[in-house]
């Protein structure tokens, strides 16, 4: 059943992210960093990348929260990633992370494994396959294979939530998402976003200008999540493949109206 | 009242650009790469981007212009961006410099401070708060704050420009350019142009080919920003937001009649 | 006389991308990253971008093909690139070598040597300058100068794959692939991709993937490249310039359908 309380909640966070217009510093991959900086132009944040060493610490501090993304990663933007993230956790900064690619090679399983341990991580969001593999081999009861459906995983990213210490936010057909006690679902989104590099990231840069906003982790990932679904559907109905899609997603997360996304937004939430 | 002489100087430029096709070496940043190389192949110049210590010489000495843009920096691409100007310097090569984020962290201000004072560069294009934020705190009597209207800056920036002998180019609603003599201001423009990233990177882009084929900086930041300005005028006219926006630009910028252009530029000019 | 063995195959290799989905491991330039990686999912592939060090060689073994390209090389980079490369040679994973620059520089002109002597490398993708820059100076006989024509660098380039040992793709207004013996022609494109940031960087990435599929390097080559050029006739027949051109290209990659392809591809081939 869809939950009107977070349809509301969408859109006063989307509100709330246009009046505020919160920084958020990325450091993230290279393939995304011109569409995930539109596209937090276009939700109305104000993003910055900047990775150097000597500048993530004052840079994180003027920002509403920090996104990290390891999809081009190195050891050396690890370290940064570690940098800043230990200056946004002391100063209560939130922060999300994208394991772009753990579980393929064995760096970006690591990388993403010591970012959630050294750091107080609000959010982790990732495809079913990513997000399972953060779980150690053999720690959990539920298979994990190659073909994770969302709904196959709902069981273990709750007990993966629990045992992690943050919000999962598992993005797929359905999106998931999961603070170990509440799973909320949402059903907005449109099968040309698989086909666009990048969406995946950009949802996470999106997710980064609501927790800006909302200290509420879980519902700052849902109604996110949403908002992007949705201005995905509202773009594919004026795309004519990717290329023009990824065009017209920018136009519509620019656009949204916060009471017409009340009634579009689906979303659902069991307390668990 | 507008110029004549500018408008036509204008047109004349951009015909020079398309005539000559510059090679413009960009040494800038992550984000705004392909952004920037495709509005300076719509414009009729020819980018490349290059940034190993190894071969940055080399490949400045075959360009019109080098471009210099910290929006990503680090201490390496900092000392290359050096290496890179003292070559340009040497064999009279014109540079321009966007110091983004100047004034948001030490690193930034202190690195934008360094290439101005162990270089020769020809014009500095930035916002109210970059720019001004190179000037050494006290050293100016007029008040800085963070909502620099571009009026508010005009006296202040004619003073910095003097000291730090360069042209600067303050870009705003209407755009402000000083040799520390004449002012110069731009009056077009369109507001979607703040809600795609790199529009400014991109302007400063566009002025490196304008300085290829134009010896007076000030007239070639100046034009450049018309013809830029104008092109953003053209590209809101079939947008429906700032996807579409940034992919009209291009356009407008590849189609810009020189004919057409004259009678549409809004250029003054005060000579002090 | 146009092939229509080589169109049938064409329109096969592009069945074969799309249903095996192959994984495409980018070593590539930073300009075009975002803009590969969509061409690579618009025609089915699947696309990676990693240069750490740590996780090259344990990325490429999961891929179908690898794509080298220097266009924003540094010595680090060519080191992973080297590295990756061993490790898809000892797997017999197809490389194919974009030399963006060789020849501006000596450091893109050893650079790319150094990767072809040390390299099994399947094919090398560039425009005459840069393909004819491979040549040793004076050890061919055919005169090299900046206007090449794919016309007049055929005879050379036939002498160069066979001293290199690999297929040479020289792309321009035709295209002219040759592995020493057969000689085919591409008459597909249009004079816009000239005017987009990246176009002959994301041939080299659509024929990575064709590369995955079929063992022959030179079919690989010659299908890809007249599908992506046939993309790009019917691309610029929606387009008002090159940004919208680039948006158009993606969408024609996506939409290209197996039948209609092969009536309209022209390639020709000279066995010889």
């Amino acid at each position: 059943m869809l939950n009107s309380k977070m349809a509301e909640r969408a859109a006063e966070n989307l509100r709330q992210v246009r009046e505020k217009r919160p920084l958020i510093h990325n450091i993230t991959n290279f393939v995304v960093m011109n569409f995930t900086a539109n596209a937090l132009l276009a939700c109305g944040a104000s993003p910055v990348m900047a990775h150097a060493p000597e500048e993530v610490e004052e840079m994180v501090s003027l920002a509403g929260a920090l996104v990290l993304n390891i999809g081009t990663l190195t050891l050396e933007w690890i370290e940064t990633m570690v940098k800043a993230g230990r200056q946004a956790n002391e100063r209560n900064i939130p922060i999300v992370l994208d394991p772009v690619g753990s579980g393929a090679t064995r760096l970006r399983t690591h990388s993403a494994k010591r970012l959630i341990d050294e750091l107080n991580i609000q959010v982790v969001r990732g495809n079913a396959s990513e997000v399972l593999s953060l779980a150690d081999a053999g720690s959990l009861t539920k298979g994990v294979d190659a073909q994770h459906s969302v709904e196959e995983v709902a069981e273990t990213a709750v007990l993966l939530s629990q045992k992690l210490g943050t919000t999962l936010a598992i993005t797929g057909k359905e999106d998931l998402i999961t603070d170990g006690k509440r799973v909320c679902r949402v059903m907005n989104g449109h099968e040309l976003m698989g086909h666009v590099t990048g969406t995946g990231c950009t949802a996470t840069a999106v997710m980064g200008a609501f927790l800006a906003v909302c200290a509420d982790a879980t519902e700052a990932a849902t109604t996110s999540l949403a908002y992007y679904g949705l201005a995905g559907e509202r773009a594919a109905g004026s795309a004519n493949g990717p290329g023009s899609f990824q065009v017209a997603l920018l136009d519509a997360l620019y656009h949204m109206d916060c009471d017409g996304m009340k009634e579009e937004v689906a979303i659902s939430v069991n307390e668990g």
